[in-house]
């Protein structure tokens, strides 16, 4: 039926994005592959299952003889510039790698489940750095969170001619203030405990009545809110803010 | 199942993002509706059938009786600050959205296929907001054309601390200089015949080597190709450009 599946008799390694959180905006290429691939392997914190796992939990049941788990070593509390975060997840990248090779050595498939698109801010980037040129690869592009989000939230992102920017909460201050106000669509990404300066920012650039927040787009527990409507500051990591465009309206 | 699929049964109005063209990369969701749909509508130019149609083939044949084609009255040959532009297409969208109305009123669900994702720059937002306050709508976000592109590019967009800007290349020439010189990671949409202003403005924001030309992605005829290595300044409405990010590699 397409490129895609014709290419799949010899594919290895794949990197299947499953979309938002609702199972039911999977793509029928991930559906395909999940059911199919002989490891299944996701991200997650120690002792917790990854939220892509999750999503796949309506085509999949879970099998421990089919699945790898990699749980990351350590949490975001440590700065990503920090050697004691940036030496530890790079050992963690390599050694998930390897052993990922190890299974396609011996000629299994292996599906990495991830959240939203594998190549929009993906951990599974990582390992497809480390791979893609070592086994037959094959991306199955998703539909971001981000897309989830505006959709549940009424809130066409960009109209016309807006310029959209996607802005990571990780920024400092003056940065996102300045990115902010230099765009006529925004999407904070990565908010957790940035969320009051995000505020911050938002109100310097004159933007805080536009700005939505969404948590757990289309997944349980999704929460919509204008942000200057949300009376703390707490943001989980599937979490984001909206600044909807309000380019030519025909 | 989902909460998407629990609320259909009052829904009268649908945007379904119907992803970037392989229609393998149609979310679950976005099959059943339009397989399902008293009316299937589509944009198009005169006399063609729209891309997000054919994309719907995989899953349902033409019939006449069931489908609407919505035909732009101008095309993009005109400026769209342009009167002779505006003034038609708006009157275009009122007698659509009103056509489609009076089918709603019967009681027929009407399912509006989008490419992409209904909400990024979509022209099914010029029905939603003449329509949705009026009819019970869902909007089912689709994996949109840009990551399809850079799926099939082998092109991740966005590593760790990126900012990630989408650009229209309609913007002057200063404008898209200034504008993507300032990110870490660009798409360009709307290249058509402003691609020769679109290499200039990358050329002197020093990214032109960065620049992938990826055209009709994850469609039959894709092409992907760096800029620099492309002989013409041909691009057709789906083509774009990527300068894929370059953030933190763990």
């Amino acid at each position: 039926m397409n490129g895609a599946s014709d290419q799949a008799s010899h594919t290895l390694l794949y990197g299947v994005g499953l979309g938002p959180g609702d199972p039911a905006y999977m793509t029928v290429r991930a559906r395909e592959i999940i059911a199919t691939a002989d490891r299944l392997v996701h991200f997650c914190k120690r002792g917790r299952r990854g939220n892509a796992r999750i999503t796949a939990d309506a085509v999949v049941a879970p099998d421990p003889a089919r699945e790898i788990a990699l749980a990351f070593p350590v949490t975001t509390e440590v700065p990503v510039a920090d050697e004691a975060y940036s030496g530890p997840i790079t050992a963690f990248y390599d050694e998930a790698a390897e052993r990922l090779a190890a299974e396609m050595r011996q000629g299994r498939s292996i599906a990495v489940l991830c959240d939203g698109d594998p190549f929009f801010y993906g951990s599974f980037m990582h390992l497809w750095r480390r791979l893609a040129h070592r086994f037959p690869t094959e991306v199955v592009p998703g539909v971001t969170g981000m897309a989830g989000a505006w959709a549940r939230a009424d809130a066409p992102i960009s109209w016309g001619d807006d310029v959209m920017t996607v802005v990571p909460a990780t920024l400092d201050e003056a940065e996102l203030t300045r990115r902010l106000g230099d765009t006529d669509a925004a999407v904070v990404m990565k908010l957790g405990r940035n969320l009051p300066k995000v505020r911050r920012a938002l109100r310097a650039a004159g933007l805080i009545d536009r700005a939505i927040y969404v948590e757990r787009a289309t997944m349980p527990g999704q929460v919509v809110t204008r942000l200057a409507e949300k009376p703390d500051d707490e943001a989980p990591y599937f979490s984001m803010i909206l600044v909807p465009g309000e380019g030519r309206r025909l």
